[in-house]
């Protein structure tokens, strides 16, 4: 079975449509990471046990998820020695999203989260692959060959309008 | 000796000069209160137990003040189950005060912080006073006299520009 | 019949499907409430008397909600000695809630609000009950059992999300 | 005695700075005012006693400056008659001034406060000297006259700047 | 035939749905008003002519709608001598109303721009009513009657809340 | 004598200090210009005449810088029919130079603002030189050197930095 | 066959239905223009070589719209010397536009971008043409009877409104 | 010699005073660094060259900090394999600092940059001490240990406050 490298979380259960980007492209890269619901303002000793934990569990990477008064992302990073990648959700009890970045972004020197854009969850499996890479020529090798895609993406979309003009 | 009933927290010591307003409107109003630095982000063990405790200690009203991204009030009120009352500081980190009033006020359905203005904490104080005086006549008085005082006050200064003009 | 300890008014009609949120959650509570339209910029004398009266009548804590220029919690603040909760609505004619927010939040120092989320009406009901329960431990049982009833809620999701991955 | 016409009131001495300037543009076009302190949040009972009246002395338009959560030009507004002019002022307590230019200017359909420039006192006294002009030919004039000087200004320094090059 | 006291004038024909709430609150008042479409970006001597003239036909307020980078209310308040009162119209090319709000409110020293809030057009129609009533006490009477109303409407609303629960 | 290509407006002589940085980079390229004040609010028959006539005394590019609710820029292109740049000025009566931006760059489809940044005056002169480049050859390679040089300067900070670490 | 003096380019396909409105108004005037996809993210190598040569091959202005965080004008902008008209794009990805207009307004002294309002398509390939109208007679001819149609348009517009009350 | 395994690059030497809080957190980690300017916007070719070879060189991770409209940090991240740590700066041309993190937050799918606070760059050096600790243990305990000495400077300041009081 396929070693769980990197751990997504995510405040509520609502979150899970932006935040399920994020492991279809560690699919994508053959990471293997585990999913689950902790959230800081309802479930706070869970957030402690699992923010606690998780290095030792043997994950690289986590991904952190919330909206609003996003805590979740900051509350972790408090906690565990990983890098955090913090991902700002647009949900319904948002400020156009302002509130969602802010509370992600704005941490206090000593205590980062590397934050991506308002609902980039796909960046952050992107970045946690990143991260990974740096010691594994393999998933290296996988993200010069998805920058290429994307690349050769842009080619025949740009083929395309030239060839309807 | 007075009996301590309102708990004044912050985040860091660079909040204490917003946040020794409330301790000292508090004191006006003759009522017992601690004082302490608790982190959310630094001393995150220190935060649980604190919030935790709280109440079972005769607390009555929560004070928690933090700047940038704001998660000191916000934990406090997860784990909590007193009222707490939030104070956005536009500390050195901060962008024009946006994300800490953001960060403290737009907590999810089931978690509330009851937020004040930025830097407001001496109406954080003036609040918690409220609070205990919903069962406490002798503190009711004491805000019908405040607020009679600064009725006054704004007479006096209305005098003076009537006067000087 | 039971003693009525919260009053909720609204600007205008158009506020009720936010604000009966904080009736709803009042009533799981078991805290008696009156509701009513007071509007400040449209019936002042009733906002006045109202103001002036609500400590008088019993109640112990009120909730106000408006939206765009939010004169209701602040002028209710300034008139009644009771905690004033305050929430800033999401209304046809704001500029994405960004008018409510500040207009009831960033009130000077004397007179303070308790203002929570936008549309946050549910939250202003728990704090109400969190006032409420500094001195009654019936309420505070219910609210520390409401808080457990969230975590269950969250452990439920986070079963369903890991088995059906 | 010049008859007072206009009635500028702020909401707190501190505002004074600003607020004057609307006075000395009324000076300077020779229309009497009266300028007094009147506290949306300090005094409630002032600000309905002296909105309720302005019309009956004689008053023909309101000048009313605040900052923060700034009540006072829209609680005017609400109980006077009158024409309302509000004066969005970047007091110490506010954010930036938005807190300050939203309260006033959002107000809701029926309440109307013609809202000038944050801190834009000067152009208050303007406004109320152009809505005593409508029925008043020498107010009138007198406005004429002031655009001209203004113009002439501007034709000086063009003057200056071109002949410094 | 009645006779035209104030003017409305909007930028394009877009902002009609908006502007004509003016036009029918000065219906209800039976004041005269004349409306046209004048582009200070696509008429600017129309524009010219229409400020320098409409004090001479007799206007005694001026209501200007427009919305994105909005000129027209600020244009003609620094030709025409009149009052001008301008509606900040949140259209399509507008970046959520700001540029409206901000190129209408921000006017320079000098030259005043009686702002109302975003799409606030039956506000301008009310305020010019004001205006005019400054010397006009029937119309004033009519103000008066209208806050009555509007105060009504609340009384009844109320009483249907209360009695619906 | 050189022959003026560029003419550079500001709206009030406080925004020269800005402005001059246009005028002194359109030295370095050998570009003649004219520079004077114009104000969209207190000369508006001097900003239609000039806006008329540029392009007949032979002016290539419009450079036009405000503050506040700024609206020289817009109006000058309304009437222009020359490529006008616009220059948002964070001037003392603005809102952090919001207003200054969001009324120069909204501009409706049909009339277009060449916008720069906020006080960027120094890039409204290169970008007139790249206009007039389009067509003239000498000014095109001097445009290519200052790129060039600009490198250079980045390169010797670069060694100087890398040497002192 | 035409010469293509204008180069429209875009960060996305999903960019098209915006920016080919800038296609539209340069066949309007009949100025020939190339289009096409260049990533600044995904073809970065592109970018490249297309800024490198744009101006070899005759192009006299670019036209570059892009979404969130807009960086292909910039980058154009940085290596071409040829004048750089940004379109700020509101895409799915932005937050209300903000980050697609200040990451192309706010470029950097010595690096101009003539930046446009929000989706400002058809006003970028406007200002293309002013600029290839500086030294072009016939051009510069049909942009004045562009004005002049907009006026018309408005004359008529306006003639429908009044006849229509 | 200490291997290089993070570079920090930034857009200005004005940008210097901030960045070496970058360098001097991974001092303080013990991880060897190299230090540059490399601006897009004035060294295109230089940022091509950089991008490109940084892990080939054996870099494992990158910081980026750049001001205003801040293209540096995405266009590394467009061109490298390695994880990019961006760090917004509010420059002396930045709008509050809203530009510097909006333009380097809201990168499309595909290209993440893993944004810190604003300014934040001693942030961004824990960031990439926490990605080179994924795979190496000292630096894991390293971090730990960081964390425990942050706990327990609060722990001295709260016994400082707390006996002062």
């Amino acid at each position: 079975m396929e070693k769980k490298l990197v751990s997504i979380v995510m405040g509520s259960d609502s979150d899970l449509p932006v935040m399920k980007q994020a492991a279809e492209i560690l699919d994508t890269f053959g990471i293997g990471y585990e999913i689950d619901i902790v959230s800081a303002h309802r479930t706070p000793e869970k957030l402690f046990e699992y923010a606690s934990n998780a290095h030792i569990r043997g994950i690289h990477a986590i991904i952190a998820g919330a909206g609003g008064a996003a805590h979740l992302p900051g509350m972790v990073a408090a906690i565990s020695p990983l890098p955090v990648i913090g991902v700002p959700i647009k949900s319904s009890n948002s400020i156009d999203g302002w509130d969602s970045v802010l509370s992600i972004l704005q941490m206090p020197g000593g205590v980062p989260v590397a934050t991506v854009a308002l609902n980039g969850a796909k960046n952050a499996g992107i970045l946690a692959a990143q991260i990974i890479s740096s010691t594994d020529d393999a998933i290296r090798n996988k993200i010069i060959r998805f920058k290429q895609e994307m690349k050769e993406q842009v080619t025949v979309k740009s083929e395309n309008l030239k060839s309807s003009n």
